[in-house]
């Protein structure tokens, strides 16, 4: 039997929920396909800086290094500052094993109402194509001068290599979608030199795609059309930081966040890949087993299909949008019901068995 | 007589065709006040650029320096690059002139339909508080190395004196609005430097009026909660560049964003604020006179507001209201009509006379 290595990290607040919730769906998905997935569990979280002064074991990575790929739930919780927590664990994976490219669906689930008027699934259904690996997130820079007086400065950093590699990415994956419309996130007009140099990189690679329809937006307005209309993007390619603040705003037309997954690749495979909901450790609901465990079970079927295996893929999403739709199944409070997170999963085991 | 001498500069696009319009209502509303508005123009824009090689002569700050306001229509237009247009125009006047704050409101008008399932007006009733002096947008950086080994580097600078007074600023128009409650967009999961710096001014300024409630989020989780959850909101402030996308997507989910106006305020009054609307110079629409000229008369109404004109400016906010809601009263195609932009503007000036 075929056997697939993951490494797990549930991580902070609700990631130690979904996270086995959606081990659970993936496992019995895999069952009814005729392959064995192993989770193998690293308990590494802000609970573990609190003790250790470490996020991760500083041979973190290396441990990882040799999995099929990285499931992880959320990382950050009160009581240790975020920079200190995301810098020292998830934001370090995504760049040490090249995991460049973020790519988002943004898509209205059935059975979800959008906050947007008259808006059907179908008519949200585009990706966010997010560059994962330099940019705005950067850890060059500090504060100066004191009192009054102190400065801070916040390098963002943007490579023709990484830059190119993501835009590549996106003007592929368009073509492999079979819609061939690629949007460029933009603020050239307020950041003199990192994006008129990311506009003159779309422009050049958009040359190599000749077949791929292409427009650009600066971010502020484009944010206001993914509210207006949303029907007009395929795929739309942002930095680092516009990636972010576009996928957390995607997921948000399409009726709740919890939803929505996340896959941080390394597309020549040569690291491992790494999958994760969208949204975060949620303190407010941890504890109570009722988070929703869709974003983290649909991040999962994103790493099977990653993994090759379309089908058992195919069959959660399937299971998810049965689920979603059934009105005898508790959904959890963000989606207006009062279920639990192992009363959902355990559905959705149900009809993937049924 | 009192007479203003306000400073107008139509700029590019749009910016052309809605000043002019705005002027009409503007001085209609001071006359029925009993004051004058001595409008000075200023034809500075994309197509100064190309005959001289300036977007403004080199004294053009001096030339408005001695203006008790600046009425701006649009900056930008193709054929010159944005980061020249716009730090050649725009972004010096709010920098010389200390324009610190950006005060944006986020209200649904009445008789304009939010793209948001079942919001009436107040529901959606929030001022964005945006940095509007330093941060993200920053001419230091700059490019090195050649080919495919180039790096792009962009400096983001914040300072002790610039953070600290946007936030008083902030807390101190909460407590104006007479509704204590602001919210701080950050980002110091991702932001390395930047970003606690900024949560540590806000946390300390926050100390300084306890009467008024706080909270924060991450910019991405922000974005989604102005679309889902818009009621909960007050005060929201941002650097300049966060302030800069939620204050486009505010407007986004108010329907349009043709109507949303700004004030570029210098709250000390050393030097002239300036009121624009937060639309661009719409190339896809400029010439046809059919753009909306809404955002700028509500710009003017900023401006009136500022100059200590309370009445003329509720006159006129009163007026647009009423156009907005009548039948018969064609209005501008971004709002689903077909009407003009000086039929709406004198259909205004009809009000306001009678
Ligand atoms: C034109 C551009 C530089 C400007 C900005 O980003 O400040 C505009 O988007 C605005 O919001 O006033
Ligand atoms: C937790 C945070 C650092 C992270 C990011 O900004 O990348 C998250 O918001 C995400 O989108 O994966």
């Amino acid at each position: 039997m075929k056997r697939y290595s993951i490494a797990s990290i549930p991580g902070d607040g609700i990631g130690r929920e979904v996270v086995p919730a959606a081990i659970d769906v993936l496992t019995t998905a895999a069952e009814r396909c005729g392959f064995a997935v192993d989770f193998r569990h690293f308990d590494w979280s802000c609970q573990t800086y609190l003790e250790t002064g470490k996020m991760m074991p500083d041979d973190g990575l290396d441990r990882l290094r040799d999995h099929d790929a990285v499931f992880l739930g959320a990382v950050g919780y009160p009581g240790v500052p975020d920079h200190i927590s995301l810098w020292g664990l998830l934001l370090p994976i995504r760049r040490e094993f090249e995991q460049y490219v973020n790519l988002r669906p943004v898509r209205l689930l059935p059975g979800i109402a959008s906050p947007l008027r008259d808006k059907a699934p179908g008519d949200i259904n585009f990706w966010v194509v997010r560059e994962n690996s330099e940019g705005e997130y950067s850890q060059v820079g500090g504060r100066t001068g004191t009192g009054e007086d102190e400065i801070v400065l916040q390098q963002a950093i943007f490579t023709r290599r990484g830059t190119d590699r993501i835009l590549r990415y996106a003007f592929d994956f368009a073509r492999r979608l079979g819609r061939k419309h690629v949007t460029s996130a933009t603020k050239s007009n307020g950041l003199y030199h990192s994006m008129p140099f990311w506009d003159e990189r779309f422009a050049a690679i958009g040359t190599e795609y000749p077949d791929v329809a292409t427009d650009q937006y600066h971010v502020d307005i484009l944010a206001a059309r993914f509210v207006m209309s949303p029907e007009r993007f395929d795929v739309v390619v942002g930095s680092n930081l516009f990636g972010d603040i576009l996928s957390d705003l995607g997921p948000g037309i399409t009726g709740t966040i919890a939803v929505a997954p996340s896959a941080n690749l390394n597309p020549e495979r040569r690291f491992p890949s790494m999958f994760e909901p969208v949204h975060g450790s949620a303190p407010d609901i941890a504890g109570q087993g009722i988070a929703n465990p869709i974003g983290q079970i649909w991040s999962g079927a994103m790493m099977l299909e990653h993994l090759g295996e379309a089908e058992p893929a195919a069959l959660v999403m399937r299971a998810l949008a049965i689920a979603l739709t059934d009105p005898d199944i508790a959904k959890p409070p963000d989606l207006g019901g009062n279920g639990t997170t192992a009363g959902l999963a355990e559905a959705i085991r149900t009809i993937l068995l049924g």
